[in-house]
């Protein structure tokens, strides 16, 4: 309604009350199921009284990590990727489990004993975001994990073709700069640790 | 096999000959359609050789663009975003058509004039990426739109709530920084221009 609605600087979120963007939702069901996610499908009323639906992809959140060793290399995971087919080198990543209670510090460290062995001395956070928020309802908690040891044991899912691997982080930074690196979980770690992290 | 299959530096892709974390396709089918994408399911064999199925998000490549004014301010769109239940302020992006012939600066310039009204007078590549390989088999091509100036008319689906702005760059990027922008797609746009754009 008034100026003071808008934000200060302009780039951050815009201001939801009084949202004419804003779609009502009129009912919701989850329309397909399979072992990695379901698609929910809303209906929706949209600004201009049109009744619509939308369909989406509805997984629980996940984490994201950047394990960095005493050295400063980092530990990464060459994994096989079904949907783009081809092995993908990357961050340690995973989603939540309903007994994570939202501790995502904590789904942090499992994800990544399980993927890569290691053990961090400390997990801080780095960032959320929603990594395709057109089509999925995905939310990626990132954090950096510190003095990571290799001390536990890999446990992988039966589905899960993973080895991890440890590359240096200008290498890795190199090659995120240098387009070589497809994954974009990885291609934000890299970027925000580079230009936020401390 | 030999130690020469490895990259040089490490920290870009590893090397496929010999993978062996590769899967091997047996079989694939469409399992599920909706209006914005459709569900792939693959028949797979794993290294192990057990014989298994994955299920993923089938959709066209799209377009991601970072606008750029004469001025150096961002054009980015207030959208509302269904899967997520909020408006997200982000860049334009848009999926690419059959008629694009995998002509990914056209298709750059077509969503930026139909979500913002903007035509720009130069496109370059940024970056190429995959937003959710776990899941998806989406592939995100990044352009820099220079130039941008208001000239062409906003042209929307029937249900894209779109509202076009600008901002300073710098309070962009600032907003990003500061972890106010959860839309990863804007995130990895401004930090790897900032990076590695020139």
């Amino acid at each position: 309604m008034s100026d003071d609605s808008e934000t200060a600087d302009g780039g951050s979120e815009p201001a939801a009350p009084g949202d004419d963007l804003a779609w009502e939702t009129t009912d919701t069901r989850i329309d397909y199921s399979c072992p990695g996610f379901d698609i929910r499908m809303d209906d929706v009323r949209l600004p201009d009284e049109t009744e619509s639906d939308f369909h989406y992809v509805d997984e629980p959140a996940a984490v994201v990590v950047l394990p960095l060793t005493p050295d400063g290399d980092v530990v990464v995971i060459d994994e096989w990727r079904q949907a783009v087919g081809r092995t993908n080198r990357g961050l340690p990543a995973g989603g939540t489990e309903p007994d994570d209670d939202d501790d995502y510090a904590a789904a942090a460290r499992r994800e990544l004993a399980e993927e890569t062995g290691h053990e961090a001395e400390a997990v801080e956070p780095l960032v959320t975001v929603e990594p395709a928020n057109g089509i999925a309802n995905s939310v990626h908690h990132y954090f950096v994990a510190r003095g990571c040891e290799p001390s536990a044991d890999q446990n992988l899912d039966f589905n899960e073709s993973i080895r991890p691997t440890t590359v240096g982080y200008d290498d890795l930074e190199r090659a995120v700069l240098a387009g070589e690196v497809r994954d974009a979980r990885t291609v934000l770690g890299v970027l925000y640790y580079e230009l936020a992290g401390e």
